[in-house]
Order: structure tokens, then sequence, then C-alpha cells
């Protein structure tokens, strides 16, 4: 396989991972099949960097970047895509195939930055970390015996990524809003419903999780994105307004 | 994924592995995927069936057959593929991407036993045990480090031997907002703009008409429609409340 820049715009986030063996195994993943850039958040272990299993890998491992919260962590990301082993959760997120969701990621690679979420080894991802995702991709392992190996997950998800590059198209179109976006728009809309009484207060978090799901089935481009939070921002003002 | 029964033809052949935990993984990705048979050549360590590292795979790894040679271990199968990250290596041996192999192979899954051999973690299979190979396969690494950790190289290959490429299925979703969705939550929010002050006089209809466009490139479904309109609802209402 030659390098594809393109593989430049996405981002491996490993979410609470535990072990720091199953970073270095997902580094060691990454540089095989040509991907460059590692975030991790709340690493168990802060030593996570030296873990032995990153071999031929550890210049990447070295220059991971660790975040306290996944917000921060896909800030700069436009789309971000949640992993699951679950079937039969109450996913509120649509779910794609590994397959399905590759062929759709491939597309935006060359024009946007991607983040890939893979969960800490016993719970996977929570729900407020699929609160971050634009939708949720599924590796076909059995029910019988769904979960996987971080590791493992990793480099199935990087290697159906990296397969037969030839068919991703290319579609040029407005920049997709980024997650930071996102969160500016989803505050002001939440504390403007607040301001206007339509937020109870024992339903504030539901509302914050379904306002963060909603906004992320728009499709917003950036420059919608800066219309849709300076016409938030007025309303916010007046509604404060004395 | 349903069991396919075809997948009982296969045999996952490890040789001369030297870390048990490997063992153990590649039961793991077996199991996740839905594959039974395990065969060992000449493993490290001889208490390799505790290997922990086999995560809800320890019947699986418990009944792995062990062989002290290759020759008996594939013995009972009419198809012998081996794996390498090998490109430039003086192969004698037809090689196909990893692919084109899975392709061949799972035509054949259904008339014969297939055996597919991982190499040792430093060495992979040696040009001995390439000559009971038919052929060989290669996982698309990159050529500046192609060498895969071996429980992701087993996984990453059976991956690629269940995914079914033609039942990618397609999901029924919400349906997707009326026009006239589309024009109440478009008049509510412009009322609010100019209840916030928002709009100028000479601006209110170029104003009208961006939201218009912007609401119709969100591909707002009908449940979020219903969702945004009361939101909306509610803070005209408290905008306009004295």
């Amino acid at each position: 396989m030659s390098d594809q820049p393109n593989l430049d715009h996405l981002y491996v986030v490993l979410v609470n991972t535990r072990n720091p063996l199953n970073i270095g195994a997902a580094a060691r993943a990454m540089s095989n099949f040509g991907f460059r850039h590692l975030r991790v958040v709340n690493p168990f272990e802060a030593s996570f960097r030296e873990a032995r299993s990153a071999v031929g890998a550890s210049e990447l491992l070295a220059k991971a970047e660790a975040f306290s919260s996944l917000a921060e962590a896909v800030a700069d990301c436009s789309l971000v895509i949640g992993t699951t082993a679950a079937n039969d959760r109450e996913l509120h997120h649509p779910l794609r195939s590994l397959e399905q969701g590759s062929r759709f990621l491939r597309k935006q690679l060359p024009f946007t930055n991607v983040a890939i979420l893979f969960g800490s080894e016993k719970r996977g991802l929570s729900n407020d970390d699929f609160t971050h995702c634009h939708w949720l991709m599924r590796i076909p392992t059995r029910d019988e015996h769904s979960s996987m190996n971080l590791g493992q997950a990793v480099a199935v998800c990087l290697y159906e990524l990296i397969r037969s590059p030839r068919n991703a198209r290319t579609e040029a179109g407005p920049k997709p809003a980024t997650s930071g976006d996102l969160n500016r728009i989803g505050d002001t809309l939440l504390e403007s419903l607040d301001a206007s009484g339509y937020i109870k207060p024992n339903t504030s978090k539901a509302t914050g999780e379904k306002i963060h799901r909603l906004l992320r089935r728009l499709k917003l481009n950036s420059d919608d994105a800066v219309v849709l939070l300076g016409m938030l921002r007025k309303m916010l003002w007046k509604l404060k307004s004395p």
C-alpha cells in the first residue's frame, strides 16, 4: 500500500482505555495501515506512551495527544463516529455496518477531519460518549460473543478503511460543521430553552443529550453553523434581557 | 451475524507461536467472528490453553488441537493458505491480496476443509512452512511497517472472511420532514428572530429566504421537526410574553 495523504485526516480516539498495552496495540495497527493521529481521553495509565506493544510504532505512540474530555478530543473534527459491539442496546443513533460506514467515511476523508472513537475494554463507549457521535459503526461480530479485544477492533476497523481505496469517490461541497461548532450551538440552544421554561429541572440532562443527537443528524455545514449560532445568540440575549 | 455453517470447514493454524497471549487473542477473534477450529503447531508454551486473553473463548481455546508438525496439522485440509506480511521476499508461491484470496476461499468453504496459517511473531512462516501452502495471502499493510501483531492479523483475516459485501443491509429510518413541517419551523424561527431584534426592516425578506434554504439543507426528519418546532414555539412564547 502506498501512503494515502487523506488518512492524515483521520483521528483514532481511545476513550477511557484501561490497559496501556491496548493503546500500544492500537498504535501498531495504525502504523501498519498508514494512520498517524492517535488521541487518548482519560487513559487509566498516565505512562501509556511507553507501552511495549507498540512494536514499530513507538514514535506514533509518543506523539499521541491526551485529553481530559471527549469534547476537547473531537473539537476539530466534523465527523465523529462511535464504534460499538451492541446490536440490541437502545441506540438512539443511526447504526451502520463497518463496511457501509467505512464507505461513507472514506468519501469524507479528503475534505474533513474524522474521528473514530473506541470505548473502554469493559464497557465500550457510554451514552454520554455517544452524544458526540454523528453515527455509530458496528463490526459484524456474533451476537453471542460480540465484544472484541480493543487492539483487534482497531485493527479490523482500520483495515476496512484502507481496503480497496480506489472506490473512494470525491465530492466537494461546503465543509461540514465541526464538533466544536455543534457544541456551541447546542449549549446556546439549551440555555435559550432553559430561559424559556422549556426545560424542567429533572429533564435537563435528557434534553441536552437529545439536542446533541439532533444537531448531529442535521448535517450542518460550517456556514450554516455560523448563521444558526448568530440567530440563537440573539434570541438568547433577548430572552435574558429584563 | 448469524452462524454460517460453512465456517466449520475453516481451520486457523498457528505455527510456532511464542506468546500464549497471542494464541488466546486469536481464539477470541475466532469466537467473535464465528470460527471454531483452532490448531497450534509447536507452541512455545505448553500451557497456552490457559491464556487469559481468550476472553469469552476459553472453551474454544481448551478444545484447540496441538500438533508437533505442520504436515499433521493440515493433513485433512484440501486447501492450505499461508499468510505473510512480505511483499518483496522471494516468494515462489502465488500471492493474493487478503481481499482476493478471501473471495476465492469463501467459495471453497462449502466443499472442503481450508487451513489458514499464521507464523511466529518474529519470523512469520518459514519457507519450509510455505511448502505446505497452495498459495499465500497478504494483508495490505504499509511496506515501511508491514509486520502486524499476531492476534490483530488473525482478527483482520477472519473479519475479511465473514464480511459479506452483498448483504450490506439498508436500514429504514424516520421519514423526512415535509415541506409543511419546514415552513412551520421557518415561520416560527422568523417570528422569534423578529421578536429578538435580529431582523432589520429592510432585511426581513432576505432573512426569510435564507432560513428557508438553510432548513432544506439540514435534511430534517419528521420526528426532529416536531421536536424543533416545539422548542421554537416555547422560545417564541417567552420572547413575546411581557
